[in-house]
């Protein structure tokens, strides 16, 4: 997608086709700055420290961190040391396991000297892949976007997003923004919500997105979601996910799960969009899937700009206080609309799914 | 309550006994400052741009500064400017009005020259009148409260609370924070959800006031309750009303009605501490209630310490990015436990408000 005009993607193999160039998010919108991953541990802290964040992102560089590995060190040990620490980096994503285990099934039965090569092509198809999920989700995104266009005469269509499940939570297009941004290509009028998202505030990164494109928006605090439902101002809303039960609950960035009972009590349709590595198959019920506690500072401390334009911080939380930090809650199925997959929309049920994936192992 | 370890209320009048002094809500906690209302302009400044806030205290502020006005000018032209310019100052606490209403009805039938003496008695009455309904909601809460610590069998009552309801919204002890308070008081343990409550982080005002009492509390982001309560780690939740219909529906600061959502979502009780003059007789459903649109600064922005610890603030949102701060939501009143007044604890019903206040003439 568009950074400045040119068309880039969230994380891109370096000129010397060795170390891996990403947008560093933990900036973003207050700097743009890509960093360089040259090396397993930059790799693992890039994900733990937030520099890449969403859910396939995450995935993809977990791939291209056991490409960096393989090229240090390419035996059975490196390569399972390798997916033993960037499999330790975050808890609740299940692409993160999904693309280790993929990479590991690519590179087990391999001689350790072909190893590092065919790990970068596995990565670099994870990232292909993923592209394409993305594209199709849009693509079937886009029919409910247009549904909605017809019910709503002329006037753009209101979509509510909470975080950032765009381009920069994927390699290209976004799982959630995805449909979004076709509409935007087609011509269809919408306009987005985008929900802060304490305490990160990862919908300055929707927003930051959402301007790049020239798509319309408007950014609202958390709080103010559930009102505009009430009030008739919101077509549909359109979410991401971290990990989907093989129920259809849906694991998602904190505070999901309360616009998910504003739409369901206000009867506006909530979507996830879930892309098949986001699915996992062993787990059936929300309170099996671990939550990432995070660290207080992220809410303690708000990062923005500060009178010269410079980044900068400021501490919002008085000493003497305590916090907590859960990073993501789990919205039951009964209160998804659908769940928009790369092979077609589908009820949040187990049947839906199968229908969808019939090759699912589990 | 405790400023500083002195027990202060939050608008006192002067040593001049002319002016009143408040403590500057636009600067906690980042600052203690108080600020000196000497004319009517200073009063309706103050609770415009939000000085003093919460629905009790912005009554109170208006009644002294229709006695502010009343020394300038107590002609019957006087009095009716006085009472427009505070009307016109935030459209939503219901109890801007009914001070109003009170001023005017001790002061018509009196002449000029004695105008400005009565005014400062009716001030003082209403401020006094509050800290009662305060102290007496604090003790109908305190029961509540009880009961949830049987069933909690020693551990701590853990309390939800949003934006704040507390002392400094009122002129002592606070609406949804007196059970709390009252509580600690009688040495059963409580442990208190904090929501940050953005865009203003009102929260932090609950936290500061919590800190200065050592009241156990963990400050939270607004996403996170709807997970807690899905946890089971919220007994309940109490907080405050800006207007309160006839047949119980709860006007309250924007996201009031995600958490009671949630809270119905989870069996989680939920109640307004509810004092009399928040009720709206006139008003008999939510869409009646015009809701405040606020500067988008207020999102914009977010105030704290910068590293040497000043105040400072910081721009979170990008340039190019539209905002919108709609100040309140109101809570259907299917979503109430019950609502707390002065008078004990009722269904949000007409029936039950009614009950409690039979002299209520509409």
């Amino acid at each position: 997608m568009k950074v400045s005009g040119q068309w880039r993607r969230s994380i891109e193999l370096a000129g010397d086709h060795r170390s891996v160039i990403v947008l560093d998010q933990a900036r973003l919108p207050y700097e743009i700055q890509w960093m360089q991953l040259a090396e397993l541990a930059h790799a693992a802290r890039a994900i733990r420290d937030m520099h890449v964040r969403g859910a396939p992102l995450i995935g993809a560089t977990a791939a291209y961190g056991v490409a960096l590995a393989m090229r240090a060190d390419p035996s059975d040990a490196g390569l399972a040391a390798a997916c033993a620490t960037l499999g330790a980096t975050r808890p609740t994503a299940i692409n993160l396991r999904w693309a280790l285990g993929t990479m590991r099934a690519a590179l087990t039965a391999v001689a350790p000297a072909d190893r590092a090569a065919i790990a970068y092509a596995a990565a670099a198809k994870i990232c292909d892949d993923d592209v394409a999920q993305c594209e199709a989700i849009g693509r079937h995104g886009l029919a409910l976007i247009r549904a909605a266009a017809a019910r709503a005469g002329g006037r753009a269509v209101r979509v509510l997003t909470h975080c950032n499940a765009g381009w920069l939570a994927t390699v290209d297009w976004g799982t959630a923004l995805a449909p979004i941004y076709q509409a935007h290509e087609a011509g269809l009028p919408v306009h987005v919500w985008v929900d802060e998202t304490r305490p990160r505030n990862q919908g300055m990164l929707t927003a930051w997105e959402l301007v790049q494109h020239g798509v319309p928006h408007t950014v609202i605090a958390d709080n103010q979601g559930g009102h505009l439902m009430q009030r008739g101002e919101v077509d549909l809303c359109i979410v991401g996910t971290d990990r989907t039960t093989r129920n259809g609950d849906v694991c998602n960035k904190i505070g999901t799960y309360l616009k998910a009972l504003a739409a369901h009590d206000n009867h506006v349709p909530f979507y996830a969009a879930v892309p098949s590595p986001s699915i996992d198959w062993t787990v059936g019920e929300p309170h099996e899937i671990p939550i990432e506690e995070r660290d207080g500072d992220e809410l303690r401390y708000v990062r923005g700009r500060d009178a010269t334009g410079a980044p900068a911080r400021v501490q919002i939380v008085p000493a003497g206080s305590g916090v907590a930090n859960a990073a993501f809650d789990v919205t039951p199925r009964r209160l998804m609309t659908g769940l928009i997959t790369e092979r077609g929309v589908t009820p949040a049920t187990q049947g839906g799914l199968r229908a969808l994936f019939p090759e699912a192992a589990v």
